[in-house]
């Protein structure tokens, strides 16, 4: 839906709306079997409420497109994937609570092993503990690349961190220095417009610097800069949708986009049980909570099958808790396939689920990609998730006379 | 898929394409049996394919519009065919290995008979032999439409032959002169846009100078012009999909179609089994072969329904020897439906199947209308066939972080 359309049919009411996004839901058939991951597992909770709901398959970005966390996410909460795009700087930083503001360029940044030439001998620097990178982190703070350009360095995890430059004039436009391969030097950082070469200068002061820094940190001895963005400007879902909006992950990206849509962050639950939890204690101050579950994705990324399915059934152990809120609209998405035999995200359409009480159920489905093919939502873009759970809970109003 | 998002994505791999293209693909049940000729047809190999492979329903167009040959190719090859239309003059020229260049205007003609009163009286002139023809169209080359314009006449088949226009401001947008009825004269050629006054003097002037040279060449003494029009500047294949592309088609147009898409014809097959030799004596040279079959459009548009049920079985028959290729990528489509009781072009959606290792397909299903709506793909624009057959071929890299 139109987002001008939208803010003028969503009307306020006291409904309250839970999407549950299974990270990579989604699969393909195992070989031998011919059964995907969500018809191998046992999962009692979601067949029941598939008997109980409408069912649907949504097409992330267009047909044929595989798309990354970013856009997968930014279509389940209604946003037009190929109108706003979030660089995977911008994530890392919001991901981790930085408060970017909107002349930051944010980027995201890999410790990485480097040989006497230069030469990338590793490009995540052995995944170093994320204490040493903390401490390596703090020698790069020290950089400086030019009297008006602010410097932040933040570690994320093991051998990530976020850089943020801030500075009146910066432009985003600019190559990134990871080459994407072993054997070879870091790149140097190009504008890919006039107006970003002050940026690019920056950035490669930044990394002459970090080699002088870095000189005896081995194996993190370098690093390699990518996904340099600055923030999109999206519509916030309190100004489109009239919801005040909450999310619960477990994973800083995804409360980061989140947040991005204007959802705020209900702390940082470490489990689906504190997910829940979050949700019970906050659940009279949102309208709108946004749960995301990870481990479907991890599974299906790592090629293993039967973890996949493991993840799923675990979902669906835990699934009870998230019922026994009695969310009015509860949807059940993915922000993209990531089938276990490619290893991989992927183009395929991803299974939805929308239980209320106004759904034409088929007492016969069961929750996996080919009953949500037969499903009375047919295949729809997935942005149109945001207006159907929206509709479902009263919450827009009729358009027309 | 938009071109510059598919130029974004676009990758080279190692995989084969082809797509099979049954023309008028798709019909409507039998009064007396209530079944389509594809319900009707006996298709063990089909429908094998079927149950191995993912389903769907393509529109060509748009909801409710019959599409003519062009837009329904131009569809299936990855073009919205609303931005990109070509006329039926280019398709005729090119269909014989006209070298037509930007500035040429081509058009379609036919032979007819003209009565004393200039009345039409028959409007494809008996559908004199070819050798005739082709003398006839000797007497055309001679006419003279003025100084700065060379004139091509050239024969197609039977009674029709294309006249192209060659000069520095042609304009294609003047009227026909095919009134489309008998017992009227053929019309003038009028401007449609100021800047095509020369245009339409010049139309006129070839059929004032054809009238003189085939006073006596009854029952083809007179012509008429339709399909007038300039070369559309198509995106090439190999510009937008990163791919190499070939077509084997037996009938002229469907060449031109793929020619202008910046496909390499095949030489001249003149059967199934010598399109797919063609395919396979070029199968390394290529990534992406379009295979063309007419005889089911022939059939339908006959309104012949069991010479369209035959003419399904006979392909069925022979698509062993296709499928012995191996290809990657399978996908079988037409370009519209031709239900047979229409005996015409109709606006219904077209049975789509697509065969590779990464497909969820329903073991119950045949290729069929029926089992097509209830497939894994749902029914989508023809237009994203071919991101489909490129995300199957491992061709499309991810979208977004």
């Amino acid at each position: 839906m139109d987002l001008d359309l939208a803010r003028l049919l969503a009307r306020p009411a006291e409904t309250k709306i839970v999407l549950l996004v299974l990270d990579g839901l989604g699969g393909l058939s195992h070989p031998q079997t011919r059964r995907t991951e969500l018809q191998t597992a046992r999962t009692p909770h979601l067949n029941r409420l598939a008997a109980q709901s409408d069912l649907g398959l949504t097409v992330p970005v267009a047909p044929g497109v595989t798309p990354g966390s970013g856009p997968g996410h930014l279509a389940l909460f209604g946003y037009d994937p190929l109108m706003f795009e979030v660089g995977r700087g911008v994530l890392e930083a919001v991901g981790i609570d930085f408060a970017l503001v909107p002349e930051d360029v944010a980027v995201r940044g890999n410790f990485c092993t480097l040989a006497r030439d230069d030469a990338i001998t590793d490009r995540r620097a052995g995944r170093i503990a994320t204490k040493r990178a903390q401490k390596l982190v703090e020698r790069l703070r020290t950089i400086d690349v030019g009297p008006a350009i602010e410097v932040f360095v933040e570690p994320v995890r093991e051998h990530r961190f976020v850089l943020v430059l801030r500075g009146p004039d910066l432009d985003a436009r600019v190559s990134e220095t990871d080459p994407q391969r072993l054997g070879v030097a870091p790149l140097r950082s190009e504008p890919l417009h006039p107006s970003a070469l002050a940026t690019a200068q920056a950035i490669n002061q930044f990394c002459d610097g970090a080699r002088r820094q870095l000189t005896d940190a081995a194996p993190a001895n370098g690093l390699l800069l990518r996904g340099i963005a600055k923030l999109p400007q999206l519509p916030q879902l309190e100004d489109v949708w009239k919801i005040q909006a909450a999310s619960a992950a477990i994973y800083p990206m995804y409360r980061g986009l989140a947040r991005l849509a204007g959802m705020t962050a209900l702390g940082r639950p470490a489990s689906f049980d504190e997910q829940v939890t979050a949700l019970r204690q906050h659940w009279d101050a949102y309208d709108y909570f946004f749960v995301h579950y990870k481990s479907t994705d991890t599974a299906g990324e790592d090629g293993d099958f039967d973890a996949k399915v493991a993840a799923i059934e675990e979902l669906d152990r835990q699934l009870p808790v998230l019922l026994d809120l009695e969310p009015d609209v509860l949807g059940v998405a993915g922000d993209h396939a990531t089938p276990a035999i490619l290893a991989a995200h992927s183009w395929h359409s991803v299974p939805f689920l929308l239980h209320s009480p106004y759904t034409r159920p088929d007492p016969r489905a069961t929750f996996d990609e080919l009953s949500c093919a037969h499903g009375s939502l047919g295949t729809f873009p997935a942005a149109a998730v945001m207006p159907f759970l929206m509709a479902h809970a009263s919450r827009l109003s009729k358009y027309g006379a």
